[in-house]
Formats: C-alpha cells, sequence, structure tokens
C-alpha cells in the first residue's frame, strides 16, 4: 500500500484518500497552476497511526522520508540546513471539510542553523526571527499542547517593556531576542530543549496531525453535522512561500462569485506584507480584491485566469487562498465555496445559464433546506441566542413582535403599528381576525392539526403551536415560564415558527423574497419532476398562491376550513346542536350558499386542472363555543336555555376525538350533510360551464375503513348529483374517491378500490393510528424518545418507511391487483417533507399535495428524485 | 323434479326439502311408529308457487291429487264423501322450526255430504259438528283471513243465550245451529258461498300455508332468530286422528326428558276427550303424564317405549305430540326439544354417561350462550318488557335495585338491607367500596374499559357503561332519560350487564349455580381442547376464581388494577405528579411492599402455572383525583398549594388519551417505574422459592411499536433482575415479551420478535386502532352503523378477521419466520367471545386469556372447534 501522495500523483477524486484539501492541490498541480510543491500523507495513514496505538509504522516514516528527499530535489532546497533551506507547511485534511477544527503548523524545519542560511540567503533578519518565533509558538501548541496565550503574552510583554504597540515597531533584534526567549520558554515548560532536527519536528508534527482528528473540538463539529467518525484525516506536507517577505509579498482569500447574493464576479481580500493569519486574525484591514487590479495588475490577470478556469474546471463557485511571494503568486488552496441559500439559487441558474452546467447539475445542487430558507423570512443563521421555549413547528416563517392574549388586543396593537404575537391557550374561529393582525401564534395546546396550525398555515402567518410546558393565563394576561418567570402583555419574543422556538426579546429578521431566478429555477424542476405536486388549499387566496407556485391542482381542499369563519360558523355551530333531520337540514341550507360559491371561486382558479374535495371530516364538538358569551349567543339564537346548550356540548364531547365520530362516520349518521356537500359542488360546477369552463371534481370520503361506508356515502352523492343533472339537464364528470388514512383501508385496500375511483393517503391520520401516537399528545414522550435514541425522526415530519411505508406498500398493491390505473395521492405533512417525498415516488405514489409554501420544495425533491432514479 | 313425498318416501335427513316436521314424520312412519297417513309437499313446490306469483304449477297440483288417491286407498277412506269419509290436516313445516308462526288447517275435506255420512258411520252428531264447526272458523281464518274471533264471538253469544258457560254444555243440534250459523256468516263476508269441494278446499289451503311463510309475524320470527328467508315451508297432508272423539280418546305432548331441568323422564300432560288445540288452549287443565300410566296402562307403556325408541334413535331430548283415537295410540309429531341452558346441560351430560352420545357430540350439542346463561344470574328468558336505555354490556349478570348516586348512600343503604344500584355519570377508585356493595353498576360516561367497567368485570358485579343518552345528575340526585322523566333515588331499576339494557322497575332474576354436571362438562372440554385458556386476573380473589373455573394460568395481570384501591391510590397519586425522579422513587418505593406481596400472593396461588404480567400501562391521569376534596387531600399531603395540583393535574391531561403518554411509552419516560416493578416481581419470586415453589413470571411490556422501545425496557428489566439475583445470589428464570396492539408492530413483528420472547395480542386496542374506532366513543355512531348493514357485529366484541385478523396474521407469520416457536395469547374482551376464539385458533394462537367468568365458554368454543377441525 501507498501512503504519501506527490501532488503530481493525486487528483480531485481522491478525497476520501488524500482528504478535500489535499485532492485539491493535486488537482490544481495538474491543471498546471502554481502550487507549491508538497506531497499529502492518505488518511489510510492515519488509520494505521490509530490501528499502532499512536506511532507511525516504519514502512511510512520510510516513504515520508522518500518524499521529503524528493521535495529538496524538486525545489532545489534542502531540509534542515543551508544554502537554501526548505521550511514546509504540514496541515490537516479530511475527505469532508471542517475548517478551523484541526491542527497546522507553518515554518516547519526552521531551527538554529537554517535561521543562519536564510539570513545570509534572504538578507532579512527581522523576517528570519519573526518566522522562527512563529514556528515555535506553533509547534509548541500542536504537539505539545502549550498554550498559544503563553506565547503571544511574552510578545506582549516584551512590546510593553519598548513602549510599542505593534508588531511591526518592533526590529530584528527585537524578534531575535523573543525567538531566544521563546526557545528557554519550551525548554522550561517541555524539560527537555526545543528539537533541531527537522525530520523529528515533521513526525511529531504529522502525530499530533493525527491525533487533532480526534480533539474535543473536531468531534463536537463532525457530531453537529452529521460527518461520520470513520473519515480520518489526511496530512499535507508543502513547501512553505511567503507573503510577508516584503512589500512585493502578500496573501488573501476570494471567491469566483459572491458568496451572499451569488453575484458573478470576483469577491474577496488580500494583504499585503503578510501571512495568512493576519488576515484571519483581522489586526490590519485587508483591502478588496479590486484593488489589486490596480496594485499589481499582472498578477490580478493572472489570479482571476486561474479562478475562472477552476470555476469552469469544477463547475461551482470556487473559494480560493493564495500567496504572493516577492512578486510570484502562489495558489494555496481552491474549493467549492460556502454561500447562502440566496446565493446557491442564483449561481445555480447563472451557471446553468452561462452553460458551465446542466439544468439536471442545478438542480442537484440545490438543497431543499436551502429553498425553505428562500421562501421564509429567517432569522440571521450567525444569532447563538437559545430558545427559552420549544413547541411544534407548526406554519413556518419567523416572527418579531410583542405579545397580546386576545384577539382585540392584537387588532388594537395592529391599529397602533404594533407587531403583535398573539398568544392564547388555543385558537377558535373567533379569533381568525386577531389572527390576522398578528405576526405570529403562540399555544401552549393543540397540535400541528389544531385550529391555531391549520388557520395559520393557510394566512401563511408564523405559529408555534403545542408549548406543553408553559403556562397561560389568558385573564392575567402572562406567560409563565418552565424556569418560574413571567412573561406580561407587550413583552417581546421572536418566534421561529419552523423549528419551533420561541426567543426572548427582538432577533434580526431575514425577510424572504420571490426572485426570477426562483421562478426560473422552478420551471426546470417541473421539466424534470417525477412526482406531481398539487397544493392543500381550502380558499381562494390560498388557491391563488398555490397557481403561482405552480401547484398543478388542489390534491386537498378542505371543507370544514370554509366553516372556520364568523359568518358561517353560527349557522354552522346551529347544525351540529340541531336535535332533528329537519332542523339540520334547515341550517344546512342556510350554508349551501357559501359552500357554493367558494366552489365556484376554487374552480374558476383551478380550473381545468383537478380539485379534490374532502367532505366534512373532524369531529363536530371542535366547531362548538368554548366562552361563556358564544353560548349565549349561540341560546339565543337557537331560543333554548344556555343550560340546554351545555347539556347538547356534553352529549357531543368525546373521550379520544381522533378516533370519533368524525371522517365519513358523519356522512353516515348525518346523510344531510353530504347531499348537501355534493348539491354545493355539482351546482358550482353548472356555474363554471356557463363560463365555458370545465372542472373534474374529485369528490373524497375521508377516514373509510371499510367498503361499505364508502358505498353508502358514495350511494348519497350519486343520487343527489343525478338528480341535480336530470334537473339542469347535463353531464358532469365527476370522481369519488377516498382517503386511506386507517390501517384497516390499508389491508382492505382492494376491496375498497372495487368502489373508490382515487386514492390519497392521508398519512397524518395514518401515522397516528399506526403507531398509536396522538399527534397532539406526543410531545409528552416523543423527545424523550429522540433524546434516547429510540426513534431517530419525528414520524409526524418524516414518513415512517418501516411502519406506515410498508402499510402503504401493501394498500397499493392490493389496490392495483384491482384497479391498476387507480390515482394515488398523499396528503398531509409529509407531502412537503423531502425524505418522504422520496419514499412516496418509490411507492409509487403520483402526486403530493401540501401547503402552498411548500410547494416549491416538494417540486425540487420531486426533480431530484427523477434525476437519481435515472442515473440508477 | 318430485314435489310431493309419501311419509314413506321422506326420512329425517331431508329437512331441507320436507321441513323438519315432514322429515320427522317421514322417519317415525319409517321406524314402524303409528303415524296417521300422509304426504308432505315439498319447500321445492313453495318456491315454485312465489316464482309462479301465487299460483301452484299444475303439475304439482297433479301430484297433490295423486298423493290424495293414494291416501283415500291407504287408509280406506274416500275424500269429499262417504262411506268412511277421509279427513285430513294441513300443516305448515319448515326446514327450521318456527313454532306458532305459520298456519294450520284441521279436519279439511269435511262439507254436508261428508257431516252426514260421518253421523252414520260414527252415531256421535254432536262430534261431527263441532268438528265441522272448527274447520270453518279455521278455513275462513287461514284462507280467506277472517278473524277467528268473529265465530268465537258468535259461540259465547249463542252460549249466553243458551245461559250455559262451557262448550261441553252444548249438545249436537246446538252444534248443527252453530254449523249452519258459521257458513252463513262466512257466505256473508266472503258474497260467496263455502267450499264444499274437498280438492278446492285442500288446493286453497296449501297455497294460503305458503303464503303464510311471508306473513308479518313469520318474517319478525326469523329476524330476530336469524333465519334465513330462502328456506320456504314444506306443507304436510295427512290423514286426521281425533282425540275428541270419545272418552277412550285423548290428546297430549310430552318430553322424554324434563326441558327445565334435564331430568330424565317422561314429562307432559294430556286431555281425554280433546283436540290438540284444547291442551294448548288451557280451557280444561290436563293431567299430568304419569296419570295415564294408571288411566291407560298399556297405551302409556306403548307410548312410553315409543320415546325410548325415539330419543335413542335421534340421541337427543325429544318433544313429541300424540293422539289417542278410541283407544289407539298415533304419534303425530317429533323433535329434538327444546329446553332452559341448565337441562341443555344435563341432558348433554347424563346421555353421554348413559352411552347415548360420545363426549365430543356433547360438547358439541352444547352452545356458548347457553352456557353463559347458566355461569350468570339472568332474567327469566319470558319477560316482554322493553328496555327503557342500553348501554354498553361492560360486566355480565343481571341486577335489580334502587338507585344511589354516590358510594356512601349505597353502603348505607347496604346497611338497611337495601339492594342498591350505584349510578354515577363515571367511578373512579374512592367509589370501591360502594361498588362493592352495590349488587349493579350504571354509567353514563366511559366504555368497556373504564374504570367502573374494569373493576365491575373483576368484581363479577353487573355492570352497564357509556349510557350516553341518559343525563345523570350526581348532585340533584336524578336521571334523566332521553324520554324527558327522570328517575329519582330510591326508584327501582333492573339491570341487564350481558346485554346492556337497563329495565323499569324490578324484573324477575333467575340465580346461577355451579353444578357438578358443569364441573364434569368441562372437565371433557379440557381433554379435547385445542386453543389453552388462561385468565385475567389482577387480584386474588380473581386468581382464585379463574383457579377454580380451570384456567390454565394467567394470561394478563394488569398491575395497574392494583393500584385501584384506597390504600395504595395516594402514593400513587403522589408518583405520577412527582416534580423530580428522586421524588417518583421515593413514592415508588412506597408502593414497592404492596406490589411485591400482591404478586407473591398471585405466584402461591397459579403456582407452578404462568402468569403474564402487564407493566403498567394506562394514561397516567386515569388515576388522578377528579373532586375538589380529594384534590385538598393530595394538596395537604404533598404540602403544596391546590393551585398546584390543578396546575400539575392540567400538565397530564391528553386530548386523545388512547393514542398518549401511556404503555411502555411510561417506562421509557419513567424507567424508574419499570425498576419499583421488576423489583416487586424478582422479589416475590424469591419469596415463593422459600416454600419450595416455583413460577417462571412472563413479563409482558404493553403498547410496543418498535423493537428499540421494546429492548430499551426490557434492559431495565434484565439489569435490575440481575442484580437482585446476585445480591441473593440466586437464578430465577422469567421472559420478557410484549403485547402487539399497535398496527406498527403487526407488520413489524419479525424485528420485534428477534428480541421478544412471547407475544400477546392486545385486540382491544388493536382493533380501536385498526378501524380508528375509539372504544369509548364509537357507541355515537356504530349503532346507526349496525342498523344501516354497515357493521353485522360490533368488532370489540367480534374479532374483525378482514382488518384486525390480517393483521394478526402478518405478525404471526413474520415473527415465526424469525422464533418459530414463539408463545402466542390474546388477551382482550375478544377471548371471551366464540367466533372470535375459533379465528384465534385458526391464525395459531396458543392461548386465549378471558375474564374468569368466561373461562368455561372460552374453553367450550376451544373444544368445538377442536373436534370441527379434525372433522374437516
Amino acid at each position: 500500500m501507498k501512503y504519501v501522495y506527490n501532488f503530481k500523483d493525486g487528483n480531485k477524486d481522491m478525497r476520501s484518500l488524500l482528504g478535500g484539501k489535499g485532492a485539491n492541490l493535486a488537482e490544481m498541480t495538474h491543471l498546471g497552476l502554481p502550487v507549491p510543491k508538497g506531497f499529502t500523507i492518505t488518511t489510510e495513514a492515519c488509520f494505521s497511526y490509530y490501528e499502532s496505538a499512536g506511532k507511525i509504522k516504519a514502512e511510512i516514516v520510510s516513504e515520508i522520508l522518500q518524499n521529503i528527499t524528493q521535495l529538496e530535489l524538486d525545489t532545489q532546497k534542502t531540509f534542515g540546513h543551508g544554502p537554501r533551506p526548505l521550511l514546509i507547511s504540514v496541515r490537516s485534511g479530511s475527505p469532508i471539510s471542517m475548517p478551523g477544527m484541526m491542527d497546522t503548523v507553518l515554518n516547519l524545519g526552521m531551527n538554529n542553523e537554517v535561521a543562519a542560511a536564510l539570513i545570509t540567503q534572504t538578507q532579512n533578519p527581522r523576517f528570519v526571527y519573526d518566522t522562527y518565533r512563529r514556528f515555535i509558538m506553533m509547534y509548541a501548541d500542536v504537539v505539545k499542547g502549550y498554550k498559544r496565550t503563553v506565547f503571544e503574552n511574552r510578545l506582549e510583554e516584551y512590546k510593553q517593556s519598548k513602549n510599542v504597540t505593534k508588531d511591526t515597531e518592533l526590529d530584528a533584534q527585537d524578534l531575535k531576542n523573543l525567538t531566544e526567549d521563546y526557545l528557554r520558554l519550551y525548554e522550561k515548560m517541555n524539560q527537555q530543549p526545543f528539537p533541531m532536527d527537522p525530520t523529528r519536528q515533521l513526525l511529531e508534527t504529522v502525530s499530533a496531525v493525527f491525533r487533532s482528528w480526534n480533539n474535543e473540538r473536531a468531534i463536537y463539529y463532525r457530531k453537529i453535522n452529521h460527518i461520520k467518525e470513520n473519515l480520518g484525516t489526511a496530512v499535507n506536507v508543502q513547501e512553505m512561500v511567503y507573503g510577508n517577505i516584503g512589500e512585493n509579498s502578500g496573501t488573501g482569500v476570494a471567491f469566483t462569485r459572491n458568496p451572499s447574493t451569488g453575484e458573478k464576479g470576483l469577491f474577496g481580500e488580500y494583504l499585503m506584507n503578510a501571512q495568512g493569519e493576519d488576515v484571519v486574525a483581522g489586526i490590519r484591514t485587508p483591502y478588496p480584491i479590486e484593488n489589486l487590479k490596480i496594485q499589481m495588475p499582472q498578477i490580478y490577470q493572472e489570479f482571476l485566469n486561474y479562478a475562472t478556469l477552476l470555476e469552469d474546471h469544477y463547475r461551482d463557485m470556487q473559494d480560493m487562498e493564495f500567496t504572493i511571494e516577492q512578486g510570484r503568486l502562489y495558489m494555496l488552496q481552491t474549493r467549492n465555496g460556502k454561500r447562502t441559500p440566496e446565493a446557491s439559487l442564483k449561481i445555480a441558474v447563472d451557471m446553468t445559464k452561462e452553460g458551465h452546467m446542466t439544468k439536471k447539475e442545478a438542480i442537484m445542487k440545490m438543497s431543499p433546506e436551502d429553498l425553505e430558507n428562500i421562501l421564509h423570512p429567517t432569522f440571521s443563521s450567525e444569532i447563538s441566542h437559545r430558545p427559552i421555549i420549544t413547541g411544534l413547528a407548526a406554519s413556518p416563517g419567523v416572527a418579531v413582535g410583542h405579545i397580546y392574549f386576545h384577539a382585540k388586543d392584537v387588532i388594537e396593537a395592529k391599529r397602533q403599528g404594533i407587531n403583535a404575537i398573539l398568544v392564547r391557550m388555543e385558537t377558535s374561529p373567533e379569533d381568525i381576525e386577531g389572527m390576522n393582525h398578528a405576526v405570529g401564534i403562540l399555544t401552549s395546546r393543540g397540535g400541528m392539526t389544531s385550529h391555531a396550525a391549520v388557520v395559520a398555515r393557510g394566512m401563511g402567518r408564523c405559529c408555534i403551536s403545542g408549548c406543553e410546558n408553559i403556562i397561560i393565563d389568558e385573564q392575567k394576561k402572562e406567560i409563565k415560564l418552565p424556569n418560574g418567570s413571567v412573561l406580561k402583555e407587550g413583552d417581546s419574543l421572536s418566534l421561529d415558527g419552523s423549528k419551533g422556538y420561541v426567543y426572548l426579546g427582538e432577533l434580526p429578521r431575514k425577510e424572504a423574497k420571490e426572485t426570477n431566478e426562483l421562478k426560473e429555477f422552478l420551471s426546470w424542476t417541473d421539466e424534470i419532476k417525477s412526482i406531481e405536486v398539487r397544493a392543500n388549499a381550502d380558499t381562494c387566496e390560498e388557491a391563488n398562491l398555490a397557481k403561482n407556485l405552480g401547484a398543478k391542482g388542489i390534491g386537498l381542499c378542505r371543507t370544514e376550513h370554509m366553516f372556520f369563519n364568523q359568518k358561517r360558523i353560527l349557522p354552522f355551530r346551529k347544525m351540529i346542536l340541531s336535535q332533528t333531520v329537519q332542523e339540520r337540514i334547515k341550517y344546512l341550507n342556510e350554508l349551501l350558499p357559501f359552500q357554493r360559491e367558494d366552489f365556484y371561486q376554487l374552480f374558476r382558479i383551478m380550473s381545468p386542472n383537478p380539485i379534490v374535495i374532502r367532505y366534512l371530516d373532524p369531529p363536530l364538538h371542535e366547531f362548538l363555543p368554548k366562552t361563556q358569551e358564544e353560548k349565549k349567543e349561540l341560546a339565543r339564537e337557537l331560543n333554548i336555555s344556555i343550560e340546554e346548550i351545555e347539556t347538547r356540548i356534553n352529549t357531543l364531547k368525546e373521550i379520544n376525538p381522533m378516533m370519533g365520530h368524525r371522517g365519513c362516520r358523519l356522512a353516515i349518521t348525518y346523510p344531510e350533510i353530504a347531499v348537501m356537500q355534493t348539491k354545493a359542488i355539482i351546482e358550482a360546477v353548472i356555474l363554471l360551464m356557463q363560463e365555458n369552463k370545465t372542472i373534474t371534481p374529485e369528490i373524497m370520503i375521508p377516514l373509510t375503513g371499510d367498503k361499505k361506508e364508502f358505498e353508502y356515502v358514495k350511494k348519497i352523492i350519486d343520487d343527489t348529483a343525478n338528480k341535480i343533472m336530470k334537473d339542469h339537464d347535463v353531464t358532469i364528470n365527476y370522481q369519488v374517491g377516498t382517503m386511506i388514512e386507517i390501517p384497516r383501508a390499508c389491508v382492505l385496500a382492494d376491496k375498497i378500490a372495487e368502489s373508490a375511483e382515487f386514492f390519497s393517503f392521508g398519512t397524518n391520520d395514518l401515522t397516528q393510528l399506526t403507531y398509536g401516537f396522538s399527534r397532539d399528545d406526543a410531545n409528552k414522550f416523543l423527545p424523550e424518545y429522540q433524546k434516547k435514541g429510540i426513534l431517530t425522526e419525528d414520524p409526524f415530519t418524516t414518513l415512517d418507511k418501516d411502519g406506515v411505508g410498508s402499510l402503504i406498500k401493501v394498500a397499493i398493491d392490493i389496490a392495483k391487483s384491482v384497479r391498476p390505473n387507480i390515482s394515488l395521492g398523499i396528503c398531509g405533512e409529509h407531502a412537503g417533507n423531502p425524505d418522504s417525498i422520496k419514499l412516496c415516488d418509490e411507492l409509487g405514489i403520483k402526486y403530493v399535495s401540501c401547503s402552498p409554501y411548500r410547494i416549491p420544495i416538494a417540486k425540487l425533491v420531486s426533480a431530484q428524485n427523477a434525476i437519481n432514479k435515472n442515473q440508477i
């Protein structure tokens, strides 16, 4: 096995062996760029070091020394003595970049003899002693673990004794004195003198760099960045070049494009007569890279050429380091540059249009997380605040504002120009106006499907729900935090609805904006997509938004949300509390015009794309009044006593509403509701037809668990539709399908598919029932499950492949045996989650339906899947 | 096709063609018994009648007439004229007995000419006119639908005019006058004279009998007795014999054994000089059959011989009808006799011991419903009351008593010698003593797994839970019924906990008793059983009862029930409300001695049979106090404010507790609970070992959905057990398995079986989650589902084969691929349901575990399954 590669022998595809830095240095060497000469000790040598209990094996030592000899030949320099001494850098470099986490030693090879020879050679004793002093400090730090501050303090003391403030005010003698002081200090701490043998310096340093793979900060970095533990680090040994050798020397870093905006053109900075660490340290203010064009036009042009060459070669924006030594340019490093989400998008789009990459490559380069960040406002990524509370990430985006506990107070605050956050134990339809005026919503109860979460997502308003560990007192207008402290009306909070984090005070916000690049990029995903993307939309606003964001139809229109509105909630409540069928029909008739108009408007927006309309689904008591005033109003309206209202409300209460009287169970016990909803749909299509538009509504019966249930409701729909069509003498195409969201429906999907024309998998409920996890309550134990490693992902966020996925697979397999072309979709939170979309695609799902703001992400993932599939 | 069978041509196995009566008449004819001659028109002729829109086809008419001709030859009589006229009976007879539901006409063939000839022949004009008069009335009723009362009223008027009260006081002339009156009355109603042509009489009557298959009462009878609609009825045409022809004539009915007690020996009654309908009508008091031994010793002996012959032949207790005509015995009917459940058991056991049937046949003859009736007190089956309320059949048996709304009032009533029924919205641990003093329990909330239901089943106390449509006001001490009326403290109710019916007032109770026959019979089931039967038992009382009833171990010991007790509930509540692990451990240590002692006592009772111990399962808030006083007590005990108590209770509340923080989720978030329970078990085994007894506890982790969950808890158990075993220097065998009650566990059962040593299917929860039906709430829609035919069975009573069953099948198949000998059980309500036990047996389940009182039924069904399997 070969453990050491000369830069001439490697290339960019050897990252896992040579590390990222080593592979790129080799690649640049091949491209003919002026790279200081050197070699890379492989990650295999690192493994060998650990396997040999912290010893470099003899054969590896021998390879390293052979490569030093070769380096002496290549550079025409000598290691450890004059006349032209060879000084080298020894740098770590793992397969995945971990900037600053591991160790580096510069100027290695220096000793008293070398110093003397270098003075002779350069006639610059100040530079030589400065180099020597820096080497001692670095070596002591990296190899022996002595803190750099011990040496830096000596430097400070020396400057104070000379009454100067800047390093540059010290002369050669000063630095010589300091070097000697450092050597004494080292010997005092180490009980042995500083090693003058360059080979020993080298081998000790290589060992130290291997060890630095497992230092605390590197382990922590790998953990938080999900980097594998078994990669190891390579070690790069390279001839030193010096930017601090005089006024025609310098050093700098530059990107080929602006990493914040993605703008094309060199973006970077440099310092003359300085070493790399001086740029990083920020003691002197560097110049912008454009300045170099004036100061050293030839060097600038040469660097620009290399930058262009590298970007073309790597087909990605590059982050480069360079040094100018006595008027000669050296390239020290290149790598794909880190960038903001916005820049990531712009660069991918621009480089594609410039012909540097294909659309497919651009799509693969974009991460779903970056796209989500582009679509929603976020907090600046540099913030170091820690959240004071964690709740459910109910609706994405961020909000900064002052807290208010009642909808009317939010409205008043807004009137006064105050950004208000509505804080409630839970919200109800009466709060809608307040929610609309608020910048964000925070609740202590209720899950991802609570009123607050659902309405907020529809409004695109940031929302955190289910903060179980705070106590909200709406009367006292205060929040009691877990640590006992109390927040009062008007206090400031910052909410991150994408993460479920609540911060104290006001955090800086970064706004989202829709750019032309975004539109163009998304149009490419459409060309390549595998799975289709529809939207969950219940209102015209949502439908328009979804259409704008490119939804190919509505995959889930939740009709109950059409009643979450102050004008309609009253007849709806009367309907729920009806004691007779006649009474119920009376109030349903009051609701019919609203539903018909809603459907008509939705149809106009989406026509001719399909709309899946789900019939009334949630437990009815969700709509009932909670406050005494609301109950009084209802009692007055129904002309019954408030006691009677309480009694009727009590009868509707359920112990486990999620598994209670809801879904198609409502249509079976109260067929008149399904009749009204069918009338509204069919009559709306008739209105649409008068405008020469057309649509095929897909009527979806929720919560089916048995073929007979489905058929019972389908018959109501067909009978009602047939009657209206006959009365109007028209024929309207519509489909009747069902949501598959109950485990029993999965195992009996073949029977159900005999009658159902389409399926949409309701993965929210299916996950709840498959796991037996109530989404509203699982917060009591899921965090502990994740902490203890029992669950790695929240199954309500990432679709559970093993359990829920295998039930879906069964359902699809058996359903297709009966109805081979059955249309299959999924709706629910998972439809916007990248891993879940991938799983759905594998399962053979035709479309995913997600909230409008997640459409772009779903399209991106869909396109990425398509590309991956074709590559396999 | 042959539509008419002479009795000589049929046999008992031709029930579906000849009906039960016809097949048995043919069989008796073959056996050489004196059966009046005749023939049977088949059920096929009945179908043909309906298919021909109410006409008897010509070929069938022709067959009937040929058989009449043959009957004339066989009887040496002539149809419609003298000298020896043939009179016949025409009776319905369907394949399944529907006594009294369809029509019969006797004395057919009578007309003026026949009457004259008969007078000549019998010299008994009174008998002849009585016969004639009866015929007219029956014919008018059956064929024309004229009410019998119209004719009977004429008889009454006539008797009044003659100033007599008894029919027997009327002479020949009186009856002749009445006959003529009847003929005029018929003609007046019918607009046409009474038909004198006997063939026309016959064919009209046969048609009428066919029609009676679909009369209202027959349809209703079939519906409530689950008899198929497509069976049809045969028609039996038979020579009349007369028990009312003089003092050496008579008629009677008798069973070969007592149908109430099962006692061996003729049991019946008879009347001399009477027709069958006189016995039924109850106008004259019949003699007991023993009397015949004295009155007509030869006839008695002859009948006894026939009875013995028939019972031997049919190998079952027979119900026979006979007539004595002028000193000659005729057998009119035999069939397997209806009997009470107690008689059913005794007859099966006795006949087996007498060698008339095998044990297997005896087992097959016993129905699970009858066995259930034997084990619990019931209401007399003749009651015609209708329930005023229907709830869940939460705990079987019946209760009659006065209602009280508070546990303390029940206790006081009991002290005064009053049978009290405890009525509560729901019960809590504070009510235990009151429940124990009550004869029955009625609640308006909560399902089959509510506190009331669970505790009542354990106590063997009758209970109806979840009567959702009544309103219980505990303060006012009243129940508001759905019809608006109100019951107050002290009012009487009768509860049938086996059916969930509540009756107003006091119904007569029939007590259950354990007999030697029962024990013997159950011992036979043990010899034949396929699936094993264990008990659900949480207390020593239940364990002893289970052992008595023959349970082979405990299949489910619900440890939480051990805390439903006033002494333990307080430390348990403190444990739940603990804020720190230290605090929780402190209260767990207080509970440890109780649990250890409980386990020790259970182990002593069951040793060496296995006990499956389920770790703490229900949501913790179920144990929390509800009343203000209890909360105050707890606040005092914990030395915190009542506000703080409220707050802590609120934090524990869940929206869907059934899918919330329960089962193994408790052991994962609070491992210290599992530690305490393990200590209690292992230390209890050590105590047991000191008595040289042994047991292998099967520790069951509830609500597992993932292998990692299981392994996390198993590790706690193993670590705790190992430490104790090491400390005591002993080795104890125990197993760790899991309940499979979550759909995800079914589809991942192979993974879970890698670690779990046994499975017990918790079909209650599995049904809830597979259907998405909350057991506590499904009552809101399940009745409607059953009414509309969407569900034929309540899936919480009868295990759903298609859905839940197929998930169980998947689980078993994949689990066995990993652990071929894995022990498989089921626990839950289904374990006591016959159809479900059968399904479990088919699925390869090794044992069912049910509440103690259901053990005998489970054993019976298990044995029946084994027999059925071997027959196939």
